[in-house]
């Protein structure tokens, strides 16, 4: 392994280095079961995440293993023979990407899920990483794994890496036999116990369904605020717009104006209402949202960031959620509530919790 | 609840809101047993971090709950009545944060664990965040709890909360009895198996050494290739620089050249070496890191990015990881070895682990 005779150092190509690896994976194939498959999720019209999927079908088939790519969001855009003027609806970025994942999850005929990233960047990928079951984790991306590289543990327990047992979901608040609630982040659970408290929940109506009817625009979708914020509003039965800097997102439990658009399967059309929200990208702008929302909620960390009073609808409720206020200094024209500050409830969530979580650890 | 005279809305104060959690919490203690404990864990010199902290504290002493403030890396210097002309060593932010996640999960007399975040920011604040127990999760930022709320699962069993039961890790690569391999995340494994490959491990060393005596600089600290690329070269007895854009850290098994100085606890001294790497800040610049590294890995996703041939020792390794080229065209000039891309191992690690992830999941 000398430099050559120019004296120049070795170049050294991954196809030398790869014989051997490409032996030890046919060996191990020779002596196990059945054709493998494995999944790729494509979510996005990156070029180089295609690229990356074709490459992968490639060094499958070499190798005698079911690849099945499963295209969703805007890779259906860029889908081979699938025209722009064939009516096919402009599809966001990420749509769909999750429910791939837990449909492959579940399906017994998979072994191993790959996701081509980037998809929504940040934290929202890494939530992503963390919804493939670690039994089919073929990239090592959970958190699990990471763990235990970081820990030096170099070998692991293969039946905690089963996913945790379904939980049946009850209609009402009554946690069923052998469970507990469910712990929920403190900032935006405190928002929501905020808008119980004035009004914006009715009582009246289902557990579960207590701010159907509303209108609400979240500014933010950061995966400690601004997201989990959006979906448990949405799963309590509101509309919600998620606003970025970037995009505008709508979570409802609702099905879609159009019918069947957006649903899978058959049968949907019956449903009154999705189990859980579902996202679409909005092609609304932050002023129509505002106009129609009877709640904002902001969360954007800077002193600038000012939603406009006169964008909102009369009557509207506002609730500041950043240590910097983001609303005017005349919010009160236009609102009929305003809310400029929820650390104090966080804090009494998170003592909540502390309680809660005493509780479960003492009798498990 | 109607507005005042002047046709203002109303200013809802949070107060009055949490009047009634308030109450909610005092009765919820009153039925509990012995005073609960919240730990804290501080990692920067923030002030907003520090004040949340004393919040936290004012709020749980309001009710007669326990609240330790762990101080560490950055946080220790701003730490009151040590000065910084005591010979206290500048800390690196963030640094000890996990080690303190991890004593206070282990700690059975501490009911919950709150992190102030921001401290690394991105990604590896989200890593952060699934170090704590979810059984100790009171700002619920777990996964777990994450999920559950994005697919509106409200309840849960309390025995899925508590952690994988530790394995016991040997010296060698066999796995103990009931237990199988760990999964590792394909990019940072494909390099370590090209070192490997091409001599830079020396297999006459013991397993889990075999990079001993070697220096290496990983230019990029993302959660996906660089951090855990850095942790597996320092895990397997290199010393590591992990460099980022505003930072330079030292990754290594070996105790620190001062002797007892980073070390916790009596008889540390005495060890050989950390069971894992450990990270600290790094007072070098990347010209020094480069200077005396055998082996450098760049993975800057930047056509820009280079790594200047002449800042490299003669005769070192070089590793391209980046799908753009982050070594200059001379780079053979100085390097022994070059290897340009590393995807065609990364393919073939991922197909391993589908096959690993198979065998696992149909013998469990």
């Amino acid at each position: 392994m000398a430099g050559n005779a120019e004296g120049k150092g070795i170049l050294v190509k991954a196809d030398s280095i790869a014989q051997a690896f490409r032996a030890e994976v046919q060996t191990a194939l020779a002596g196990g079961r059945r054709p493998l498959t494995l999944v790729g999720v494509l979510g996005t019209a990156s070029a180089p995440s295609a690229f990356y999927a074709e490459f992968t079908r490639r060094q499958c088939e070499e190798f005698g293993i079911r690849f099945e790519l499963r295209r969703v969001g805007a890779a259906l855009d860029s889908e081979e023979g699938r025209g722009e003027g064939e009516g096919a609806k402009a599809s966001a970025i990420g749509e769909g990407v999750e429910e791939a994942i837990v449909e492959a999850n579940e399906d017994e005929g998979v072994d191993g899920i790959m996701v081509y990233y980037p998809i929504f960047g940040g934290q929202q990928d890494h939530y992503l990483q963390q919804i493939v079951s670690p039994q089919k984790d073929v990239e090592g991306l959970n958190f699990k794994f990471h763990y235990n590289l970081y820990h030096n543990i170099r070998f692991i327990d293969p039946s905690t890496l089963a996913p945790p047992p379904n939980v049946v979901q009850p209609k009402d608040d009554v946690p069923p036999a052998g469970t507990v609630k469910s712990i929920l982040p403190c900032t935006p659970l405190a928002v929501v116990k905020c808008l119980e408290s004035i009004g914006v929940y009715n009582k009246l109506l289902t557990y579960g369904d207590r701010a159907y009817g509303k209108t609400i625009t979240v500014i933010n979708r950061s995966e400690v605020v601004g997201r989990p914020l959006a979906a448990l509003l949405a799963n309590d039965g509101a509309r919600v717009f998620s606003v970025d800097i970037d995009s505008i997102q709508e979570y409802t439990k609702r099905p879609s104006a159009d019918g069947a658009a957006g649903e899978a399967g058959a049968g949907a059309a019956k449903r009154q209402y999705h189990p859980r929200h579902t996202v679409h990208a909005c092609a609304m702008s932050l002023e129509e949202c505002l106009r129609i929302s009877d709640v904002v909620v902001s969360a954007v960390p800077s002193a600038a960031y000012k939603v406009r009073t006169d964008a909102l609808k009369d009557g509207c409720i506002c609730v500041n959620v950043a240590a910097e206020k983001n609303f005017e200094v005349n919010i009160r024209d236009k609102a009929s509530m305003y809310l400029p500050a929820v650390g104090k409830i966080t804090i009494l969530m998170l003592l909540r919790n502390l309680i809660r979580l005493s509780r479960y650890n003492s009798s498990s």
